[in-house]
């Protein structure tokens, strides 16, 4: 992995990734040259017991450009500056120019909750300069790239004291609101474990504290046994419709054996997980023959410099659809009551998945 | 209040509930006359440490049926009944035909995580037997009789052993996936009290084992006292904007004085909550002149058969707009991590509200 950190006109930080050298000599372009002035701040919801963001900028933010603009890939035309340089890269993060979290946020609001800087980050993960491409048709080692990539922001940004968590995501998507459509993805750092990670690590530590081992180590090896959502399997990696899926087509891919973060990957575990994520976007797109709508979550270990033998590396996918022209809807009992209501058996829809074929031989590593 | 109990003939339950006496005789129509077999089960997810409902038959349903058909309204062509009959009655209330819960679930299958029959129930309440209405245009006395029906409703169902916590709510519009367009609303019975409402018990619960008072109580008093984000307030009820609004819209509606459940409201607090609910009603839809899709939950004290002084009654309103032409999505830090990022301030949020003039005098009592 070659990479070559930038500093953009308006401040932010970009960092250029590649399998191959990075000549010297980018300059990071920016859409806007004043300075980002993002000053969010978290605010305390007491009926909840969970931190709120608030970054009032955002309703400006770029929203459907026409197709001539494409914010996300390499500058053409010096009059209207992107995000990104041209040159000879692969993969590209910079931080949001309208973040949720900022780590200079500063000076929250008095208010009659309590209230904190949102001293967090919000980075944009461009995945490759070709914006026709998905996560489906990268090559193997591009794949393998974006996993070091992933690894290594999660270190960079880990390392800062403030932030406690870091988690990659992608919003694939109209459906899932996704304003540009060149291939990227977000990475969020939080200065706290988030809700939803807080509670997936107390429930592996309760395991792992019973059974010294790891709650989704055994739950793998328990679908390996049952043998029927299972995607893709090989030495090192596997995906499946785990068998409590929230929404009909949700997949969790994640190395067999128990990895802390994204970081800590072996090059044999990256390669297999490459092929494990190529292999599930192939057949999602492959499903019904289109582009297949997600969201992507990596759930890992928190930067909070504590060991965490707990914790299991995986990515879950929630994508939005129930059928081919029908959208699972978060309605009342999924947002108000927090139990999911899934109309399809999790055994079905891994049928469905697994009948879809695909073929990695023409995509292997270059 | 008035009601009369019916049986269809697929063995569900109807309750008509009226202002004025029903007259006898009323026979109780359905869509299908086979009996429902539905048999959903729960699972349990281990990372989440929640359960999810599997109801595989529910893929079919009801789906934008033509305007001639509309099985919310009563029965007009007896060739295609409806699931209401003709009658004076002013709010309907049944079993919906394709539950994610039901009373008689029985043998859930073996599976490689831990399995319950889903033994709770879902009722859906017809509003009005009028299409053209919303809660915005019901008269105050018709609101006040839906406060009524709900903590009927509430205590019926959680009267049941095996109910654990009822929850009322009603999705409105297309954007929140709203299938059928007549006025109506969802109650969902748990066998168990589900993770958010679990979760705000925690917290109230803590609170007052603190303070001996409700969490929500002085929330209140202290939205009361800062008077930025109220829109509606009178001696006994209040709508605010809250401080934490996790959708730009969000409002609360809630007695000021904690009442634990929907059924445990004096007639003074229910005329005043038929007011609060009218009133942010009306300034949804008033706000860009159109009707305002949202889902509206109302939280209550769990049917455990156990006292529950820290919990305070109170509705929730997610609205999905951000601005008039653009939907807040669900992404990423909301789905994946649990924590919202909010664009707009609450106290922005609540001005505009507030600007909305709403008059509630031609809507009087009648």
């Amino acid at each position: 992995m070659y990479l070559q950190e930038l500093l953009k006109p308006d401040g932010r930080k970009l960092t250029l990734y590649s399998r191959c050298p990075i000549a010297a000599g980018i300059q990071a372009p920016s859409p806007g040259n004043e300075p980002i002035q993002a000053n969010p701040h978290l605010r305390w919801h007491p009926l909840r017991g969970e931190w709120v963001a608030y970054a009032s900028h955002r309703q400006g933010r770029t929203f459907m450009p026409p197709p001539e603009y494409n914010p996300l890939a390499p500058t053409t035309n010096p009059e209207f500056p992107t995000e990104l340089p041209q040159g000879q890269y692969d993969i590209a993060v910079f931080e949001n120019r309208f973040p949720s979290m900022a780590v200079q946020a500063h000076d929250p609001p008095h208010l009659i909750v309590d209230t904190l800087p949102a001293n967090g980050a919000c980075e944009v993960v461009v995945f490759t300069q070709d914006p026709s491409k998905s996560l489906s048709n990268l090559e193997l080692d591009h794949l393998d790239l974006l996993l070091q990539v992933w690894g290594d922001r999660t270190r960079a940004l880990g390392d800062q004291a403030q932030i406690q968590y870091v988690l990659p995501f992608e919003n694939k998507g109209v459906e899932v609101g996704v304003t540009l459509h060149h291939p990227h993805g977000q990475i969020y750092a939080y200065p706290f474990v988030p809700p939803v990670p807080a509670r997936m690590l107390e429930q592996q530590q309760a395991y792992y504290q019973q059974h010294q081992r790891g709650l989704l180590q055994d739950l793998i090896q328990q679908e390996i046994a049952d043998d029927q959502r299972i995607l893709y399997r090989d030495e090192w990696a596997i995906a499946f419709v785990p068998i409590c899926a929230r929404y009909p087509y949700e997949v969790w891919v994640a190395p067999i054996q128990p990895v802390p973060t994204l970081g800590e990957l072996t090059q044999e575990q990256r390669r297999s997980l490459a092929k494990a994520l190529k292999t599930v976007t192939l057949k999602f797109d492959g499903l019904w023959n289109r582009p297949f709508p997600y969201l992507m979550a990596w759930y890992q270990a928190p930067t909070d410099g504590q060991l965490h033998p707990e914790s299991h590396l995986h990515a879950e996918f929630y994508p939005p659809y129930r059928t081919a022209d029908r959208l699972k809807y978060l309605a009342g009992t999924e947002l108000a009551a927090g139990m999911f209501a899934n109309d399809a058996l999790p055994e079905e829809k891994a049928k469905d998945l697994q009948a879809v074929v695909v073929n990695l031989a023409e995509s292997a590593y270059a």
